[in-house]
């Protein structure tokens, strides 16, 4: 039921997806869907949790590992195209949200610890020597997220494709484009 | 009347605009906004168009540059984040539409040519010998064009912000974070 509100969610927005049209996308009746679920907003939360749980779990294991904070940015960056990939339409749902709602608000809450967690990163790195000191932390982390964010825009799935796509925002981020 | 139009498809979404908000919110009536307009639709192409032309006016003067491929492409790139400040609004409504009616269809293909713009000046850079060969020139411009899109999200305009954050994507994209 999640997956189907969350494909309408997509394709028509969630403003304009009814409980009804859920139903009707499932074949089932709009009382079977009040029967499992209390409204559209905790399917939408549910959506939003789903795509923040993956980046919070990619932040845990990404903070106990005992590595320089520019291999753990690194992976978490990497980590976190493959969280886009593998939860492609949850993390969708999450992007255009706008924070009409208090889920909406919470959500976006969460999106800016996830933030500040890479920020906190780069911001280390540099104190470590390791990234370059004439960058904004905050500015660096927005561009790093709003690289990965994209996906949600383009990305199209295909054996092999998130890997390719990890290691490509990796090379450019962190080396450059320029040879 | 733009400005105004533009403003609320941005707070409330385009879908939940009505003419007749814009007139409330000009204090004028709604037969006076049609006076000027022929509807909302026109508005949103004016608004599209106003972003699509600042970028494909930096394309354009990047082309009549004698210079290597990678400069141009690290120019058109420092440009389209000068369009994306100056044009904010703009571009934040260009970013959202999803190709819903023939006007945003029409928008999307005008995207997708920028798109090319930057993939054809990757790929020239490389065969140049100035970008690293190992990423695709597509997936390359749209990591580029996520960076920058992304100042939709997050951008507050500021004094020289727009200068300093143009200059931190240059970093980041052709030398990359790493010291």
């Amino acid at each position: 039921m999640l997956n189907a509100a969350v494909r309408l969610f997509n394709e028509r927005g969630y403003d304009a997806t009814s409980m009804y049209d859920i139903a009707v996308s499932l074949g089932i009746t709009k009382s079977s869907v009040y029967h499992h679920i209390a409204g559209k907003e905790q399917l939408l939360q549910m959506a939003m949790d789903r795509a923040l749980d993956g980046l919070f779990e990619a932040a845990e294991d990404v903070r106990q590992q005992d590595l320089p904070a520019i291999e753990r940015l690194e992976r978490l960056i990497g980590r976190s195209v493959l969280v886009l990939a593998e939860r492609f339409e949850f993390v969708t749902v999450l992007l255009r949200v706008r924070g009409n709602t208090e889920v909406e608000q919470h959500a976006l809450t969460r999106r800016r610890e996830f933030d500040t967690v890479v920020t906190e990163l780069v911001k280390q790195a540099q104190t470590e020597g390791d990234v370059r000191p004439d960058i904004d932390p905050a500015t660096a982390a927005r561009l790093l997220l709003g690289m990965v964010n994209s996906l949600s825009e383009w990305y199209r799935p295909r054996p092999g494709g998130a890997a390719a796509i990890a290691t490509a925002v990796s090379a450019i981020a962190f080396e450059g484009l320029r040879l």
